[in-house]
């Protein structure tokens, strides 16, 4: 067993239960530098959290975020509340020399990421780690796909084609939630979808998205809110076009009301000697045309489960399918390894940024009659 | 054997293949109350004109079309030619009283479309008969997502999501031809791909296009042509946000450089009920989701094969499939049909022009940095 | 145009109509030597002997199939009857110098088939060439599954997997046809679909079998007849296991009661160094798996519609699928090839009986106790 | 936190790594009536137990079964070794009270298996449980199939497809594992894979093979085994007719030799109404169809993560895909909670044996020349 780092995670809903269960699991299947324990679990309703903690394995509460920060058992704050919260937090941790792992996206503003990427940057210089928790890098057929690319093996890219399609909200009677509420959430599909298409696209490629044109909607304005109802504030769906430095052209798409596509993010790259096609419905597959191979060209089905597949060499025999939570896990690997190796790990704060800044140039351009709008330093 | 009508045929390249088999063979699977008889076709070239002929089977050839227009013998007139000009010849078999199929995208210009529907509307009055190739149309499992909408099985139209993607142009040694000579196509991968696509998301969701953000890109400007280079002047990918007047959002990509993908015209709606998605490159399939089919709901994969689907009782048992060529004999049946029963047959010229409207608004907009573009007069 | 051979063929059910169309359209995208020309149509009504020649477009009629063989403007006489006659019809063809076509099975006994390849042996001797009509050879992308097989690609057969699945009697209700009748038909699902299976595997392997243990089922044993019931005498459903002479295991099934499969005749093949895969309802496709791609290995969706696959390069562009008469129309290409080149053409009447012997084997052991059973001189 | 329940498990390859990661994980994401504590690990090698015991949370170990058996802090024994061992550990175990979850083939021999089955008998009425680890039956998409045809949804079963498929074998050059030798594994591909398929066929159809006719091949008689070679003394292949009770045809194989089918379960299941298909490979997905759809039938590709599909209220949102291990932690639970609730948990060492039987008829077959082998008491 390896030195222990004790991990305090703020929030315990859907995100809090995936991260607990990856820092419970990772150390059981991946050589880590450092062996997680569960120090801390914060959360503001100290009956619901200490529950929680119960439920998912943490040793003590904390209802005050600060002095979950403060705590000297906690050397890894993982930030799992909702995107109004991120700033703050995030910055207190890497100022108090904690690394932090922040859940996507970034921050509900461009202002609130380029603070957060400064500050990453500044305690880099001071050997503290922080890492934007974009899962979908951890795909192993994602992360296939961008070594592939890497290599060169489709070539210079052409297109890319991105959607991300869920139907949660297809049924006008479903209740409102804080995901809808602007000042919780920041924007909707937008921020909740779209971000992890724009940062797979651009992981994937290689490459940055330097301007786009936009529209927004909010199909369902007013949903069920306990015993009435609340003004919807964030948008339902998001279309963009978009264009890469290389010259690409990307179509993005985010909704929660294409019914019948359940977690349906596909990505689409055509290159000029190869083509990719991934959907997370069928996560553990990777479509791959390869022009060298002529007249028996065709898309293969790669099942990314091989032991020299990214992350698979962990795990089990060929064709034994992981799931969704097996991508936590590897973002915990790989958070841990960084901060033991004291390299900075990826997706960095400035990639949260760089996501964060497409985001905001869409709501540009939608409020803009869908005016072509360059995105702010693509560094 | 029904009374025959004389065809005359303008143009013999891939479109005339197909459409001279649509005429051969429409009488021997249909009840059609004419039997089309392959009078005459029409080329510049005398030599390639009369080898054309024998090969397809017409019995006459004329180098002039207005000769073929002119022949008493021939009492409706195909134009398969390129679309420069398709105006000028569909005007003057109108005019002579002759009834008209004409290849799509109907004109080059919004001008000489209006000016084709205006004249195929007087010519109505006449009792002259015109329609647009918009072959996909007679897809039977397009026909069947037609049907479907329009019972009301998927609800509401929330989003379309439209592609054809084809790969041709990926090498850029490819050579020059027609297809990408603005003088003679009008177009590129817009009116060519785009047109089909526009075409089938109005049709299949019975609802039209009011505005459209779009860019257009052509990746490789310069092609071999002979012994030397030309310069490609249409677009090679054009790709544009679309809005419908239900207020349903639609995303549109056209393009012949998606490397893999040979003729993947793919369409996908999803309703407040209820989702389709079809492929081009697996034509016999529709997918079909319904919310009623509650915990074992899933997309329906539904080979469209059976007797009672459009079209198909006229040809084989359930799984024996059609291919691309029994879509133009569809609409070889449905156009004789219409003739013989005195009703003007859909996609009208009308229909034409409305796709031309949202083609040139996509233009417009592709020069006005994706500036939102509303349809010109979207009847 | 080339030179004429009149076609007499008898028979204008199902097989009829598409035989019709693969004789009307041939040499309109093939180069043949010869161009058919439909002479003479042969059924025993009058009345509808004569609708389907002026449907299908044949010049004259006979309501003898004696009188069809004898006539002078009849070189080829295609036999789509079923099997009962195909033994008598076909020996005096022969015996008369006609080429001739006959559909699968070759025969309803082994009897019958071993007189007729003898006699087809014996008028190759005369230049008078025959052929079984197992057509799904003529799937381009089972022609493209031999090529590969035969250039070595998937190495040595391990395992074949073949199954043809209908479900056209999953109804009791289904009325009797001929088809349920041993004594028009032979067999029943087994010689109508387990025929195509039999020899499809054996002509992608390039191997025989040599031994088989079976079971068949009769689920359904009385059905409408008129305003009674008639006795089903033949299979519903036939099960077999087989060797081929390399060693290779096979599993075979032949069934009309799986509902939801419309005619989905798969094929997979396993081999030392690749696999194949195909299945009838997606027939434009092949599934290539090859070891040497790596860990980028997977199975490669072949659209099989490039101008280099086999018989594509008569028809479309790539991505413009072929359907289920496509298939009639190789095989006529292929027939007049072979008797303009003078050359017999396959799959022979000993092909046909060698799939026959299959047959009977899987009868005999299925009332033997499945014990194995070799199949008599499988040459 | 619910009482505990100390595990002692025997074996800490592939099985063990995936049975403790369940016992780790089972209680944060079910609600069972007994936490489980990792007390005792046991293996042969006291460095490599304790190695494994480190790495996968084990408190304790023991280098000798017997000695872990009677430990005072085990109440449940986990088999996870080889075959041959099986019906010794489980004897023991029962004996001393232990509850005893049983890695499968239940054993290598019928003979065993019947001593198994009936001191599983004994011990319930101790309140003793027992188990054996059919994982398969915990697929979510096989307990909802299961579960579809328990409610008539396909109506009585007439086929049964199964097809276990895996290719690390293929290479002739694999090495020699205990999985190849028949002391200990019993048998090849047959017990390890084709016990996998018999078992989930009786479960899904809930109904009992009893016959079978069979052919077993091995195709590699000798790998290289440390400097030199040893023999292969089991099956690399079995491929099987059967027959269920209700009069169902049944087609299953099993094999390592299938080029690129990494972990290819199949099941099909065709009924009077109905039909189903799966395969591991998308393992998160059931294909049903329904008779009752009608026109707008087809086989439904129904992603099996809704809240109300077994087992998955437990996880994630929909459309968030689940793994391989997830079903041993499904298997976990079941199995806690029926030790908990006080009853029997299904499969039962009786199913284990009805399998077993099955494996020896088929042994049986494939000697005396695929006669057909009646099952043994196929109660």
């Amino acid at each position: 067993m390896t030195e222990e780092i004790g991990v305090g995670m703020v929030g315990h809903a859907f995100m809090g239960a995936v991260h607990s269960h990856a820092w419970r699991s990772v150390h059981r299947f991946f050589d880590v530098p450092l062996t997680p324990r569960l120090a801390v679990l914060g959360g503001r309703d100290p009956v619901r959290t200490k529950d929680a903690a119960t439920k998912y394995g943490w040793a003590a509460v904390e209802t005050d975020w600060r002095a979950l920060v403060a705590r000297d058992d906690v050397g890894l704050v993982d930030i799992c509340t909702p995107g109004d919260t991120h700033a703050e937090i995030a910055l207190a941790a890497l100022a108090a020399g904690k690394h932090v792992l922040c859940e996507k996206p970034l921050a509900n503003t461009v202002a609130e990421a380029e603070a957060m990427a400064a500050a990453a940057e500044e305690a880099a210089g001071r050997g503290v780690r922080s890492m934007v928790a974009f899962n979908y890098r951890r795909v192993p057929a994602i992360a296939l796909a961008r070594k592939l690319v890497e290599e060169g093996r489709i070539g210079e890219v052409r297109h890319v084609r991105a959607v991300y399609l869920q139907d949660w909200l297809s049924d006008p009677s479903s209740p409102m939630t804080w995901r809808m509420r602007k000042e919780k959430a920041g924007s909707g599909a937008l921020g909740d979808l779209g971000a992890h298409i724009v940062d797979a696209a651009q992981f994937v490629t290689g490459d940055l998205i330097t301007g786009v044109s936009a529209t927004t909607e909010t199909f369902v304005r007013s949903r069920p809110d306990g015993d009435g109802f609340a003004d919807v504030t964030v948008d339902d769906a998001a279309v963009f076009l978009a264009r890469f430095s290389s010259g690409a052209l990307g179509t993005f798409e985010a909704t929660r009301y294409a019914l019948g596509r359940k977690n349906s993010m596909r990505l689409e790259v055509n290159g000029t000697r190869g083509s990719l096609a991934f959907d997370f419905e069928s996560m553990n597959e990777l479509s791959v045309f390869s022009a060298d191979d002529g007249s028996a060209a065709g898309f293969r089905r790669i099942l990314v489960t091989e032991a020299d597949h990214p992350y698979v060499g962990a795990w089990w025999p060929p064709g034994h399918l992981l799931g969704y939570e097996h991508t936590f896990t590897h973002e915990a690997a790989d958070f841990l390894t960084a901060i033991g190796g004291g390299v900075d790990p990826a997706p960095s704060f400035t990639d949260g940024l760089r996501v964060q800044r497409v985001l905001a140039a869409v709501e540009e351009s939608a409020g803009q009659q869908s005016t072509w709008t360059m995105i702010g330093d693509p560094r």
